[in-house]
């Protein structure tokens, strides 16, 4: 494994550690605990909205804390689920008195420990309430999923109801749009090459030198199948076709994100978005943003995902909004 | 090759478009040339700033066109630079009558082709001046040049000079600026693994599984030497001592950029930053903006480059100030 680190069990630490560094008038980390947090907390009159998983995803979730979209990012070891005491802390730090609502992809481990971290807060009487996201629309269920799984969609959500914590909306508000908002989210995604742990120094998944997987995970959990690789039209029109058939219907106007999965360059995003942009027109399908980069990552994999998010005049603006987040 | 793309030829044409429909708002291509340009030029009273060279580097250039940063950017085949003839439909675009300020890496070639484009430029009334960075520290001349090469640094030029153009400076204050500071900014790189050309299929480099080379350039040139790959500490240590040692001195202000080459994790760029910050700090050397992420990219290679840039007043508030670029 060639990897620029120190010591294996210091990554994630080193790597809060110097985010931190990077960013010191805007967050802080909260002592002996693993999570990342805007330096003015609490708010006052703000619903803390907090979210996290595990590490491995950069930018998410820690580069989404800041002004306008996260309070707190909760960051467990690699591919591993934060404990229910650190997503605790996160929401104490959080609630400045109106609740924290909380952003939790659909992964078993993330989802059992912040339910029992919800109940640990509300014993100690703080509101707290929270989605789950699972905008994949590859598979129903997979190695870490009951139902569908969490991915670069999440992003979406953050902003979303980001904007809105900040504009002064409360809990109920908000756990109402994340109701509205997650079911007109959905993304797919597909891989060329693993990632490598390096904590543990193995790669997540194999894959031939002529194969790729459609429908992977974030973590490398296997799809829909592995086949040979094809050109970059024809795969981005089979996750996109994919994508289209799950909505009810297509009309209204959408924002559409190209997530490159940390190894893949830009070059080839945009030349995903090349053939997306031009097949969703001829489709008919109104795309009013376009965002291409990387969003949530699985650390060097090489592949994309793509996301569409059906919206309205509301939920655009929320997304228009300026935010001031580590995201450089 | 695995590669995310259609066929090789058309990689630069399917990026570009793919960058266009992805902003079409804020940016066009010239017609039947890789130059991508601000949608509202020319903008009156503004000197004009391009910038650009051989493609492979996203985002830059193509990424930091937009309000606050350049006008045009012209984009080569990978690694390649652009032609005079290509600089110049950037430069008649960019003019507004104020006159047009270009940012030219030091590579031989680009230097040829960009003061060739002046000349033709000129000679159709334009006023047109430049600036050459060199802020690659590692070595005195390389396989592409003559004298230092230009690198990641370079994005400071395009932030600093673009927001002068912005606020309405003139060709000769900001040709002024433009050799001041490329004295104050400093870098150096270094690689774990080579890029793929996605044109050719060829690596650009040969490492073996334990070796990094120590100031490599951002197409993989030779640098200072290969040696077995050490510690993320040890690889920043020897970075930073090198770029230090190039001061005269080391009193005053400085911002810091940590550059990924492509490849390399924001989680192994955090680490870098982890120790960078410390041993600055140890040393006494003011850090006032620390910039994470991939500004200038060698596609995917593994790896990471150090600039630092002298500061004043001046400067750093023309840094801070807001832009508006296709960079997501």
């Amino acid at each position: 494994m060639k990897k620029i680190i120190n010591n294996p069990n210091l990554i994630i630490d080193q790597m809060l550690q110097g985010l931190v560094k990077a960013n010191p008038n805007k967050v802080e980390l909260i002592e002996d605990s693993h999570v990342i947090c805007r330096k003015d907390l609490p708010i006052k009159g703000k619903v803390g909205l907090i979210s996290g998983g595990g590490s491995g995803h950069e930018p998410a979730h820690a580069g989404y804390v800041g002004d306008g979209m996260l309070d707190c990012a909760v960051c467990g070891d690699i591919f591993t689920s934060p404990t229910p005491d650190q997503i605790l802390k996160a929401i104490k730090k959080a609630d400045s008195g109106e609740g924290v609502f909380m952003v939790v992809k659909n992964y078993t481990g993330d989802v059992m420990n912040f339910e029992m971290a919800k109940d640990m807060a509300e014993m100690e009487g703080i509101d707290v309430d929270y989605i789950i996201v699972d905008d994949d629309v590859a598979v129903e269920d997979s190695s870490f999923t009951t139902g569908r799984r969490g991915i670069a969609g999440t992003i979406f959500v953050h902003k979303v109801l980001g904007a809105m914590a900040k504009n002064g909306k409360n809990l109920k508000d908000i756990k109402s749009m994340a109701d509205k908002i997650v079911n007109n989210i959905k993304s797919m995604g597909m891989g060329i090459k693993a990632c490598i742990n390096p904590m543990s120094g193995n790669e997540s998944f194999n894959l031939s030198d002529e194969e790729m997987e459609i429908g992977i995970g974030i973590h490398g959990e296997p799809g829909i199948r592995k086949e040979k690789i094809k050109s970059a039209d024809e795969i981005t029109k089979e996750l996109i076709d994919t994508i289209l058939r799950d909505y009810d219907n297509i009309d209204g106007d959408f924002v559409v994100m190209v997530n490159g999965m940390g190894q893949t360059t830009e070059m080839e995003l945009f030349i995903v978005n090349n053939y997306l942009s031009d097949y969703l027109k001829e489709k008919n399908i109104k795309v009013l943003r376009t965002y291409v980069g990387n969003y949530m990552t699985s650390m060097d994999m090489a592949g994309f995902s793509i996301s569409l998010f059906k919206v309205d005049d509301e939920i655009l603006s929320l997304l228009d909004e300026d935010v001031d987040v580590v995201r450089s």
